[in-house]
């Protein structure tokens, strides 16, 4: 297994479907059945978060706990960081105080990957600035093959802001690694040309999302963070939608298994038709969430046999 | 037993006597000897506060944590909720978690009512706008029932600002239940002609503090919000405290039994040698929260027969 | 033992000497051997934390649950004190409830001295005002042992804003109590004449960091706050460094065997070549930080045997 999980490419297949599998094993336990296991019982987990995000820090808190860690909330907001204490510092303290586990949330790309050279536990990024979300994106693939029953060989869409979208990165790899087949849909502005490519080999590129949809077998809907538009890519957010937003019409025209996937807040990217039906798989993504992240944490460090 | 406890009128006279008597039983572990009872073990309870109340999320919080349940503490400030995410997006997010019970406080009155649609725990409204606090009012009871014997025959005044009060209303109802006879006291512009009849029959209206202590087991002295003041309802907040303040003179026309209730932010409506006074029950009032939450939580719960 | 740790002036020697001690059986807990002791079960520990301090907090924090204590964190910051609650009404709170210790940082000196008298519970001083952070000292006097193998009869240079500093107050009493000696250096205004002798008969002033380097076994850089200097003790912060900062060459003046103690915040008092040389220990501190306050609570609270 491997130390961090920092990026969507620290996991080739193997372990990633370890992930997967585990998980699906962890769900019994995040049902209500059981409860709550042992497993890292006298083990301490960090949630260092210095960007607000309650659910992703419910998510992991919720996880650590059901496995029986001690866990400590640490949130850059109304803390020793306003009196300048750097990431660095404060990595030395999580070492010194034999953190098993540091889950971080950063507004900074790549600070995860500094902070694992500082550290001696496990780092788990849940979000670096525009870089990547890989739990977010083991989530999303549990959901894929909960519904679909297998990852190779479907065809993806990821729509919208790619160019600014953590997540989309990390589910590219992570999809890719694992045989899936991505398209990533968006104006011109918000997929640079070599994006893809660079990315993952055979990752498509498409500016048309009408053409695309009858083809694939799930369709992600990044959220279009309304900030971004002020750089102006487009005249205003209805024309956005009006051409990258999934509302019913165009939701019908996808094969009829098809899901879609889309974040809890919604925005102009999705109607509330989309949202409510029975194709979306919004609240299953957040339930899976603390299964993959028991999972994750409970490979990370080891469970008991460490 | 009831699933969720969102309102004083949720009580019958038998559940809230069995909360009474549990919280009761739980005061020997809230005391000195017994310090943890394993009965919610692996229970997840979320404190999901919208609104500052350091002493509320504490009780809780000990309370959950001395039945061994895991407790996930949810601050909206500075959270998500900055970032436009809804009530009923929150509420998927617990749900798909898994919680056992959420325990809300919210400035919208009705807020807890609609997150027990949504989710399949039990629902513990903490404060609701100027709607409802039943477990103030719980632990209100606890307290006259521990310090005089019973409820049933009790008469009990409510003085202050009791339309916008949470704490009177659900206290109205709980004591009307519970066979107290209660009369609201405050002036005409914070008791509304029609609101002592519509939340509980027999309930009386004074607009004259002097002439009702003598007659009565309990005063029960609301906070009178400063804020509150700014309408005008009075020319001044010394005339205010003159008329409907609790001072060491006026409280001598109480019978020599009666014991007086009041907020622990002490302000103009009661002086400190009143607040200070073997009648006060200030300390009791805390002391018992955490008994009767402990007992709220269990028996919403069922306790490890579940 | 004592109840309460106030003050660095609270412990005798054998009483310092005990928590010493204890600490380094506990660093075997803290290591990665025994991550958890049942010690603190069922007891109750609140961090009541007046001023941000992310490190303090986390390392009490981390402390109390590896003695399996649970841990309820109150912030003032977005807490009921914006509405007014006083440090005597939130007391009460935690009294009522049962609270076993209280560890508390507070802005106003004396102010965990005022706590702990209104609740039964023990109290831990966590840093108030300019005045003392008694476990601050311990763990500097757990880290010189550690390093040198004894206190008694080190020479111990304490650098800086003595005037302002809670640790050289706790430090110069503690120390002296276990037999060192400290020499205060500093500017004039930061020393006041008779600081010295009122801490602890024995210590000396010296206004020449460079003529007290080369006889002493342990230098104490203290923080130096940049608001502080607005105060124009000093034309400039550069010329601070000048005359009292540790750099290369002046730490090269020190005998081979000494170390150089500072707190994780670096700032003009310290330059990155001395913070980052095996002398210094701040590293070890922070670990010993989590030790010596395991230490503090199994004593205070008697461990099991209680």
């Amino acid at each position: 297994m491997i130390k961090h999980l920092l990026s969507g490419a620290d996991l080739d297949a193997d372990t990633a479907t370890e992930i997967l599998d585990t998980a699906a094993e962890m769900a019994t336990v995040a049902g209500r059945e059981i409860k709550k296991l042992p497993a890292l019982r006298g083990r301490t987990v960090v949630n260092l978060f210095y960007e607000d995000s309650t659910r992703t820090r419910i998510s992991f808190e919720a996880a650590a706990k059901r496995l029986s860690a001690d866990v400590i909330n640490f949130s850059a907001k109304g803390s020793s960081v306003a009196k300048g204490e750097s990431l660095k510092d404060t990595a030395l303290t999580l070492q010194a105080m034999g953190a098993d586990a540091v889950v971080v949330r950063h507004p900074a790309s790549g600070a995860p990957h500094r902070l694992a050279n500082w550290v001696d536990g496990s780092v788990v990024n849940a979000g670096d600035g525009t870089h990547e979300h890989p739990t977010q994106a083991l989530l999303d693939a549990y959901t894929m093959r909960a519904r679909l029953g297998r990852l190779a060989g479907l065809s993806v869409a990821v729509v919208g802001d790619v160019l600014h979208s953590r997540v989309a990165r990390s589910n590219v790899l992570l999809l890719s690694t694992l045989g899936a087949k991505v398209t990533l849909v968006g104006p011109p502005t918000l997929i640079p040309v070599d994006i893809a490519g660079a990315l993952a080999p055979g990752t498509d590129v498409s500016y048309d999302l009408d053409s695309v949809l009858p083809d694939v077998d799930v369709v992600m809907m990044l959220r279009v963070q309304r900030e971004r538009m002020k750089d102006s890519y487009f005249p205003s957010a209805r024309e956005y939608a009006r051409r990258y937003g999934l509302d019913g019409p165009r939701m019908r025209r996808l094969p009829e298994h098809a899901i879609v996937m889309h974040p809890m807040n919604r925005g102009m990217e999705i109607t509330p038709e989309v949202a409510d039906s029975p194709r979306s798989t919004i609240v299953e993504q957040v339930t899976n969430g603390v299964s993959v992240r028991m999972a994750v944490l409970y490979l990370l460090l080891g469970g008991n046999n460490r």
